[in-house]
């Protein structure tokens, strides 16, 4: 969120504030993060461009508060039940990406984000892969290989809940996280 | 390929065909499946509407045709080699969907296809599925693990190659295919 504590001046109008939430995450939804500027905000909601540069001090800023309005994309506490963790983990995470606003800003954040140095707070608020590595941690001993990259492991779960979401290709059959959860399980297993 | 050889009529005007298809893989690449019409390539090839339906009974033959030229999407005979015959079907997979035409087309090629009882070799022509079960036909013994559902490995192999053609969420990390080898195996081991 942008921190406009310190700023002088009039009450912050949290209604204009709700306006250009609601309008990028239209812009996003309907046609894409490139089209999400200032500019077509200020046309969608009717605030004016000063208005929301006094709010966002650019459009990655603005459109990273419209997708990802929490500190973290989701939240899954592990609990150390391997399964039941990552069950948790691929309903959380399919459930907010399915948000197409949210779906269209990610990928574009992340590599807007990837190529800037030390934005590991602004990474933390896209990217669902630390809360990955947690269930990981609170795996059961045997559970994880320690020589397994994780961060391959993650891929490939990324991978297939994006597939779901996004490319209706794969063949429908029964219990989908079920079946993703034991191919995750049987990559981490020693 | 639509068969024409038992029409009467004049010889097959194999420009004309050219055309259509070259103006089908076009509409898909710019516009998608949808707009991919039999009136749409008509108006851009300059090939009458009838022409086009003496070579192609419907739209969804054309597109078949244009977007999966041969027989079987790819082609990778197994060496019995795992991780070699892996890494020659992840490149020839991703290579393949890369083509913008071919990845318009699969998706709802495989929706229409799985609602149309009987048309195997269809499925067979838009499918990569049936050459990764070959693969895992021909692996040594002890390498595959008869009970995992080859289906659910194919469907997080899938999200992989993906995820990289059309989400550019993935951090690019080297080896890309090597390690989507690794996992694969990993899934497939007893």
């Amino acid at each position: 969120m942008a921190d406009t504590s310190r700023r002088p001046g009039r009450p912050r109008d949290t209604s204009i504030d709700e306006r250009a939430l609601t309008a990028a995450r239209e812009l996003l939804a309907e046609q894409g993060f490139e089209a999400t500027t200032i500019q077509a905000v200020a046309v969608r909601s009717g605030v004016h461009a000063s208005a929301i540069y006094r709010r966002w001090s650019s459009r990655i800023e603005l459109i990273e508060d419209a997708a990802f309005p929490m500190e973290s994309p989701l939240q899954v506490d592990p609990t150390g039940d391997l399964r039941e963790d990552l069950r948790r983990f691929i309903l959380a995470y399919t459930a907010t990406f399915s948000d197409p606003a949210t779906r269209a800003a990610a990928g574009p954040l992340l590599a807007y984000r990837r190529s800037d140095a030390g934005r590991d707070a602004a990474y933390q608020r896209v990217s669902v892969r630390p809360q990955f590595f947690a269930i990981l941690e609170a795996a059961p001993p045997g559970t994880v290989d320690p020589t397994v990259d994780p961060h391959d492991v993650f891929d490939m779960l990324l991978g297939a809940v994006w597939t779901r979401i996004v490319v209706p290709i794969t063949d429908s059959r029964p219990d989908p996280v079920e079946r993703t959860v034991e191919m995750i399980v049987r990559m981490l297993r020693p």
